[in-house]
């Protein structure tokens, strides 16, 4: 049978490739209607369920990491969105602005004076790239993104749409009165080689400095980075993360979704925070932290489970005060009434 | 005296309707200016106030859901925004998309090749419809909105300003170097009929199957809806809420305020989630369940109310220890002293 | 030396001027390569480190309030964007809007019908200001904002990207069949003078009342602020956070990070939340409030501290529970031998 689809394998039916990373879905194996599924080659994926794997009655390919073989097989059959094809004759391109070749700007999409886009660039329907940007080769500027003045973007940046880069860090500084000074806030912003930023999330300029996204690192929707942060090679933040400004973020870090991280403090190298956390001290590399404030994993995991049962600790120690106290009192009138013999 | 507008109860004066459905307004009956009110019939909405209620010196219209009576007469007022006519001369519309009859279409919007939008469906100014798209009858859809390539979208359908829907699912497979390949995420989104999606939220687009909202859900402003999440009929998710991919949140769900759901669990029909709240594991159908993670509701605010006596916990706890340790030495000295006699 | 940028301590070089405020990065001074640095004049930035800080080799200048004179250095040499200037032949402004001396309006802005926009306004590329709105004068636009029909703004408001103003608030009435009837969202928004609005933050309209943010308030980026709320004058809503429907903020409160507040409730002036809090019940003027629910800071310090040895308490509990069953057995075994005798 010709595989003509890639499914999940739940909605597989013939004629689909559908694929198990997660064993989780292991079970599944014996129902699912695909002609064909990726599984692990070692069984790693599938410790226990290995006769129930053998059991699915579809073809099976066997892959050192299904994940990433099933990620190719969706490339293969993808329904890419078709691309936009040269200047659209209602954008606005200022004279000056530099136009790499086969660069494509779509309607009503603004490119700055002084601004210049790489090769091969799609900057979709209604973007503003502001003057003195510099986008490299090979990037996807989605609709709706707003790019502030002299930003650097560099090549295979994925911008979904929504997304804001140079938008003003929130810096004030407090008068006597009691009115907010605004510190003004022009200073670089830079989003390096292969970072994708997910819709609608907002990356910050500082005042002084800059802010930096380094090469690799994926970016989820909704996500904010304050003025002043540095976000290292190949990190993952899932959405509606917030870093709060001047913040390290190191290397190969994840930031479960819904996590934040303080001003002024440095997440190591390798670091994993729960979702929903909330970083306010600085993190040892490789750690795993969660809560709030965050705290080692294993034991904020291990405090949690019994947070529940916080109203029975109460229970069980008022009991225990007064069962103390009569033994106490017990012994004492032992006491008094030995003395007295 | 005639009714010329309607108002909040504080704020209402002479010539206002206004009304009361929360218990907690009911005191203000006593002073406020307004010349009718909606109250519920049978006192239900105010139940040991009904003497104060009768107090009201303005008229007083009594009705079984004073809420939804109070949305009707909302309607009879509202000063509704003047909607546009007709296809602005300054739009974008690709050649071989179909537009059904008296659709408007705002300035600077744009609407792919091959997209379809419905009769009476409004697209305001710099809106963004891609190619593919179809869209039906009678929708709203508001500016900067952003709607990537053969989404579906229902009929009465309301998007806010700066909607995204359609966007890349976050999806990687990390390969052996730490570099993430990305996985294409090219399959369906479906918005079904009647829902409404707040300002600035954000709906992905999966690899394989589909991200769907099902019909007469309400989505708030700033939501996240990850790849391959189906939301279920009539559910309401507050502002900020997040959910994270593959996850299956059933009907008539209530999800409030900054709460998020893990990918790949399911909540159950009617179930409601508290604010703040982060769902971990499946939630059964009906249950009511806060915290992070979240468990049931009840349970949790019952340690909730504990957790700042967490340090007199520790102090007591360290004090039956001396106590304790004091009593057993007493008894072992009795002992030994006994043995010896 | 002649001073020729404004640096952050860590990053600084000849040439550039720099500052402390935050005792921090005091130690920085003795490595830093900036030509100057801004200091408390009384070292009340700097307590016990005055001698390190006299070490510094670079001029010193002594300010009374240290980072306010940062931030007019900052704009002494910032490179602000270059200001549009004129009406884009590209925008769309009605006929019967009304634009004060030296308005800037970007291309493919709209101005909407009977709009006003004050003197020497700027509106970046791509914003859209509904029919009927007032915008006063020295404001700041940024690009692919959305400001819907009737909204008012002060002057020297700053709205960054993506800020969307004046949405439907979420507000529904469920019917006795499970379905939500929409309670139209019409009434008012005002934002005061000297306000500024974060990236991709969303203000809602309300169905009665208005929603007001007062004069001097600073709104970081990914904010919700929900229909009917009124925010006081000179508060700082960091990013992420969410206020529900009809609650009332006071004068100078600072809300941290992702903290939210629960709908018809209300904040006191000068009162502080702290990060990711859920603020659900009223806060007295002056408070300090952290946690969820939030609770007196000090108090959830502590607790908090404490959570992470939940896991030992239980065990200690049950140690002493095994501990006094002994002792109890114990003498009740004397007490029963005392009577044999």
């Amino acid at each position: 049978m010709e595989i003509v689809r890639v499914s999940g394998i739940a909605q597989a039916r013939a004629g689909d490739l559908t694929f198990v990373a997660n064993a989780k879905y292991l079970p599944q194996l014996a129902t699912t209607r695909a002609s064909a599924v990726i599984l692990g080659r070692n069984g790693a994926a599938a410790p226990r369920r290995a006769s129930k794997a053998s059991r699915a009655r579809c073809a099976v390919l066997r892959a050192d990491d299904p994940y990433s073989t099933f990620a190719r097989a969706v490339a293969l059959f993808a329904q890419a969105p078709p691309s936009a094809t040269g200047v659209d004759a209602l954008s606005a391109v200022a004279a000056d602005a530099s136009l790499g070749v086969d660069v494509s700007i779509g309607p009503f999409a603004t490119i700055g004076a002084g601004a210049s886009v790489g090769a091969r660039t799609i900057v979709y329907s209604n973007a503003v790239i502001g003057p003195g940007v510099r986008i490299g080769e090979d990037c996807v500027i989605h609709s709706q993104v707003a790019i502030r003045d002299r930003v650097v973007v560099g090549n295979r940046v994925i911008l979904h749409d929504g997304v804001v880069v140079g938008s003003d860090g929130f810096g004030f500084a407090r008068q006597k009165d009691g009115t907010h000074l605004k510190i003004p806030q022009h200073a670089d912003v830079v989003i390096e080689d292969d970072v994708e930023i997910g819709a609608n999330s907002t990356i910050d300029r500082p005042a002084v400095g800059e802010t930096r996204i380094k090469a690799g690192t994926k970016i989820d929707n909704l996500v904010h980075i304050a003025h002043g942060v540095s976000i290292g090679r190949r990190s993952l933040l899932a959405a509606q993360v917030g870093i709060a400004g001047s913040t390290i973020i190191g290397d190969d870090v994840t930031m479960a979704g819904q996590s934040g991280v303080a001003g002024h403090v440095s997440v190591g190298d390798g670091a994993l925070v729960g979702a929903k956390s909330a970083v306010l001290q600085s993190v040892d590399a490789g750690a795993f932290v969660t809560g709030i404030p965050a705290i080692d994993h294993a034991g904020w995991r291990k405090a949690s489970l019994t947070f529940g049962r916080l109203p029975v600790f109460r229970k069980r120690i008022a009991q225990l005060e007064r069962r103390i106290a009569k033994l106490e009192e017990k012994l004492a009138r032992w006491q008094t009434r030995k003395k007295g013999r």
